[in-house]
């Protein structure tokens, strides 16, 4: 028999010895168990960064993957511990925080169900309360991947319209020759920036390949960067250095400098404060 | 037929190619063995670090796995190269050099073996005498995970009682109401601080739930920190931005600041030199 | 059945997801398939380095086992994204750029094949030029490794003469008690000095074990390091934070201090400006 994949990313900085501790977990609950990595780099405490990652990776994954999440700024307080069904058939372990943002709008939820500790928790770990993604949510995921549980055992169902949701970074204002979002990525290490505006939303609002369109960010109503900007499909479109309007992996739109770093350059951040806008 | 998984830990840096050479060592042994990872992070020739990340995951592995610490400052000269079976069944494959302090008082090793470089030395490899990781540790683990040696053809027994340990670091002081040791851990990540105070000690001092305790944190007989600091179950009993004393994941008295960095805040690092005392 | 592993390299950071969706490309296309990772700190768009790394661990893995490489500055343009067949039985899945030099000179190619995107490209990511990684090289990867496609159904053969390779940066000028080479690697984690110089070479060039050796570095015509140095077996034979030349892990001259950092002690890094000439 072959069991689903256990994919898992976490806050914990890629430093840190605790995913290991999760791995053996699943080890010792079924030695066949497979475990992978999304990244351990999540901003501390970053539950939106960890939905848009989420989404970045799972329509790759096959049905039946099991997806384990722990950025859990309320460890050991009362947010839910939870196991969300996708309507694709796949598995989310997580604290229920806005973690399932991107999913729920992208994919959509099935079912959502609140983990039983007295029945899914590792035994002989009452006295820690701090590390629940070894205890609960990596001892879980085991549990449901190797077919020890089924997904009603996981705990009691509880409605989807309760899923913690971050809904303002998550819609974009869209109109005739206007698009108006959030920059929810510029990474350091490219330096690309990346939008919540869909490369289907951005086509909606009219704009077309090789289009040239004035690009405008905007942090605490001060403009970071104006400029026109191409439309086109890959950085080498542009001459070195110049910026660059094309559709990410993820078909969000993005931004980028061909062989620069847009990020460092301009010294632009994430976030709700972030606002970047499309006109022509 | 299945293996037991061979779990590594280095010190040769995330971005190091080195744990990938091991691991393709390991598959050209056998191909079915499965190979993760606990960090490849520690602190360059930090032996006593190497072992408390040991002892952080192994306790969650199953019987039978075999873990690969290669933290080896005096690789190539006379330091022993060895084998410790454990007292529960499992293997480490370690440099003879402290590695193996934590293990050693916490599960205890049931024999210690020497390999035997000219039948567990990948051939080949005669020239270099700078990896042992790959050409020693990784290529006689994988032999022994696979079964195409049993524990005996490792290489010659040596005595228990000459496995090099870490003591001074190892054992705090324990009296009524008064527990010092040392800071084992500060990592810049999240800032918690661990400690060498087991909770059990911690309790069999007298100190309780909800406790508030004087904690003073001395660096060469200057005092660093000195607070009476909240015992609780997790960081979210405290006010952001207050310290909290607290169980951490491997049963280990910690501090941190709820929602914040104590390492960085308080400029604190770990070591021999680094007192900790906790007083009512 | 058993199938070869898909050993991956990249240079999208270690913090980033990438890599996560190229596995999950692999998991989809066949289960059973297993992934690991070399590195994916290559310096961004660094072909020189990812070749050299390839050439790190590519010795360690069995015949077949599939490596995917992943440095593409100019992904989305016209530069060919190819399957090499080394002479040893293995495949490496890479963009055409120069990523194959050491192999081409030390492993031998036996025939390079372009992929035909029209078959061995992920259905459902026309929209998108930019991940190539994902969408191109991991499923051809995981379909060649999965047996799904054979070699020649990659896409049509061309000469291998016509691999682009680093040609400058591979030969070093070898005589009578001289050689003459550039720095490959100067990583600040250790700070070893990696030179492309290989043992052969450098015993060829007349040099012997414990020889007391000059060592110049040259950067832009300015001496940076000039120094007599003890050629030896480790670190552990010079004193501590004394200079010693050795035979690297992967037999090629190597330059450290004793448990010292020689990169950023004399500032060195690495690149064809960075000449090094061993005298006596």
């Amino acid at each position: 028999m072959s069991y689903p994949t256990i994919v898992m990313m976490t806050d914990f900085g890629a430093d840190n010895s605790g995913t290991c501790a999760m791995k053996g977990v699943c080890d010792s609950v079924c030695h066949q168990l497979v475990t992978t990595d999304i990244t351990h780099s999540i901003e501390p405490f970053n539950t939106w960064q960890a939905s848009s990652q989420l989404m970045y990776v799972e329509p790759y994954w096959p049905k039946g993957t099991v997806f384990v999440s722990v950025v859990d700024p309320t460890v050991g307080t009362s947010r839910k511990a939870c196991v969300a069904k996708l309507k694709d058939g796949k598995y989310v372990v997580t604290p229920d925080n806005g973690t399932l943002t991107h999913l729920f709008y992208e994919v959509g939820i099935e079912e959502i169900r609140e983990i039983d500790e007295s029945i899914n928790r590792l035994k002989g770990t009452e006295e820690t309360s701090i590390f629940h993604g070894r205890d609960l949510f990596a001892y879980c995921a085991a549990r449901l991947a190797a077919g020890i549980i089924d997904y009603q055992q996981v705990g009691p169902a509880y409605p989807v319209s309760e899923v913690v949701l971050h809904d303002t970074m998550y819609h974009p204002t869209i109109k005739d020759n206007y698009a108006e979002g959030r920059i929810t990525s510029a990474m350091r290490h490219f330096g690309n920036i990346f939008t919540n505006i869909t490369v289907k939303n951005f086509h909606k609002a009219g704009f077309k390949d090789n289009d040239v369109i004035n690009v405008q960010i905007i942090c605490q109503n001060k403009t970071v960067f104006e400029q026109k900007v191409k439309y086109a499909k890959s950085f080498g479109y542009v001459d070195i250095g110049e910026p660059v309007i094309f559709n990410g992996s993820t078909l969000v739109i993005c931004l980028a400098l061909n062989q620069d770093n847009f990020a460092q350059k301009y010294d632009i951040y994430s976030g709700e404060e972030w606002r970047i806008i499309f006109s022509k």
